[in-house]
């Protein structure tokens, strides 16, 4: 980590997009119009994309560089969003590192070898540091390709960098696969927690050199995804969780980009999440965001947080909505709209392509 | 719906369970001990029930008098806990009704047919009134006979009425299998709220007529169980489900029996489900029963919530976990321990009886 801040050449330093809504918003100032973006944008949901995949599996899309930045690009051209946030899946740097875990199409992903003892973690690949030119630093040459072409193309949009969270990396790997409550992980880190801190240690450090290294590449903001960590109390995640998402965020302080965390379900975490190292946090659809701000003592700014079940809704109830969550979120210092969780894969993108024309016109 | 009170012989107006424990601190009393009971202490984590049941489908050994009576007490014998719940699971409603449901070992009640427009709400049988010996008041009587032998070989333990929540059962029939996010059912109360309503409308018949049953035929108390509620924002529980949580909780109102509702991941939700028909609240493992005092204004006796990821965790561990939950149940006017969510089925007996030990020593 010889690097301390972003080249010259970076689109956050040589004027791209330093003054876009988003970067403006995620620093807690007041642009012009009110930034959108969706978390999962990029896939599934898009007819261009499934043509663009087709015939290639999910984790090959991921690392072939021209492919990932294809999908990436995809919904800013057709939406007209404030952001891209590079295709990728949260499995991505193990895949790099050379676990052996691959994305069962209808079930998630899938681990050869679940994590449960000090062995197993001691058995997990070397990650080296950032930029050590090691097994890790070089498979992450293809992140850093898909990135620099596409940030390239985005021109003044700023791109997100993205990485899966700690915890729910090793709950994944407790687990093996997807679980509905995760209790694999959550019992380790009670019966072993010298096993479950090696774990999360390891996780972390993957999600953070996954990061730093799409920053580095022209990532002009993070966002930090934690998709189980709702199923915690509080207690549990600050004791066993909330360094883990610290060192991941960390990771790319020194480069001074905005970090985003969002966890699914967690308004209960949103206070403690703000204090692992985020400079933003994004809310689940279940929490209205005039309620996050005070709950987190208005000290950050809040991505957030359409109900993607609205999508269904008639035109007019979609429109009241967003103008709500519009409305809400002007009590945040900074607020960029998203959905308050991934994008539906049967949404209509026109009735996307709606939403982003309310906001920019309302915002 | 003629009859307005328990009759005399029944286990609450006897003098069998009316000073137990559990009715004492539903009813906001201090009993001499803290009562102990587990959700889901009949079933999967018993060897016992593994060879009662061995050989019988789920449904049908609900089904079944002297086999459910047999698999409801076994807990009790075993663990010396302060209450029976009902062996049954939220589907046998509509099983009893004549909906075409099944469970299918590893995932769950499957329909075989989904409900989504209004003719296929129409379509559903008939459910009558209580007790007026129609197909379903008639098919009830597997229950009646199970809680009544049940409740006759519990003498002063009380026995817990059981239903699923009117929401859990709409989300079922509208995916017609579990789903992650309940999209389905989510997206028809704002696509359709008409169809969502009638649909809800009659899940909180048939939870009503079911606990009403149970309560005539011998159960002190009941609780209604939203699996899924957790999902919602509190916008939309209360605009879309509040109603049919009320009805079933309701339904057995005039027979004054103490009403619990637990829903899992919700504690966003608890005062809006006090404010549906209860009298008492289980609350999830992640919200301190504290807080959760304090967020519904005292108003009602709580039930929880020690972690069920905690039974892992070494003895000393988990004793003092128990004695947090012991300390902050104090706060709330009434506390009945329970786990925060169902017990785990890989669970050890041993470690559970430990639990009922620390509690009825230190409680």
């Amino acid at each position: 980590m010889t690097t301390t801040a972003l080249p010259a050449s970076h689109p956050l330093t040589d004027g791209r997009t330093a003054d876009s809504a988003l970067v403006a918003a995620l620093r807690g100032r007041r642009p012009a119009h009110r930034p959108v973006w969706f978390m999962r944008q990029a896939g599934r949901s898009l007819p261009e994309y499934l043509e663009a995949r087709a015939g290639t599996g999910m984790l090959e899309s991921c690392l072939t560089p021209a492919l990932a930045s294809e999908i990436t690009l995809q919904p800013v051209r057709r939406y007209g969003v404030d952001a891209a946030i590079l295709f990728s899946d949260i499995v991505v740097p193990m895949r790099i590192a050379g676990v052996d875990v691959d994305i069962q199409p209808g079930v998630g992903p899938v681990f050869g070898r679940p994590v449960r003892t000090m062995a197993d973690v001691e058995a997990l690949p070397a990650l080296g540091t950032a930029g050590d030119r090691g097994f890790f630093d070089s498979g992450l040459d293809a992140i850093r390709a898909a990135v620099t072409i596409t940030a390239d193309e985005l021109g003044h949009v700023p791109l997100i960098g993205f990485a899966g969270a700690p915890f729910t990396l090793a709950a994944y790997m407790v687990d093996g696969r997807p679980s509905r409550d995760h209790m694999g992980a959550r019992e380790l880190m009670h019966s072993s927690p010298e096993v479950w801190d090696a774990l999360v240690s390891w996780t972390s450090r993957a999600a953070g050199l996954f990061l730093r290294a799409q920053v580095l590449a022209g990532a002009s903001a993070v966002q930090l995804f934690d998709s189980w960590a709702g199923s915690l109390s509080e207690a549990d995640y600050v004791a066993h969780c909330a360094a883990g998402s610290r060192t991941a965020l960390m990771s790319v302080a020194d480069l001074d980009v905005p970090r985003i965390h969002f966890a699914a379900n967690a308004g209960h975490l949103l206070d403690a999440m703000g204090s692992a190292g985020a400079t933003a946090l994004g809310v689940d659809y279940r929490m209205p965001l005039d309620a996050a701000a005070r709950s987190t003592g208005g000290r950050f700014p809040l991505q957030g947080n359409i109900d993607p079940a609205m999508l269904a809704a008639p035109a007019d109830a979609l429109t009241r909505h967003v103008k709500d969550v519009l409305a809400r979120g002007g009590e945040a210092p900074g607020h960029v709209v998203n959905l308050g969780h991934g994008m539906p894969p049967h949404a209509n993108p026109d009735v996307v392509k709606r939403i982003v024309d309310v906001v920019h016109e309302r915002g």
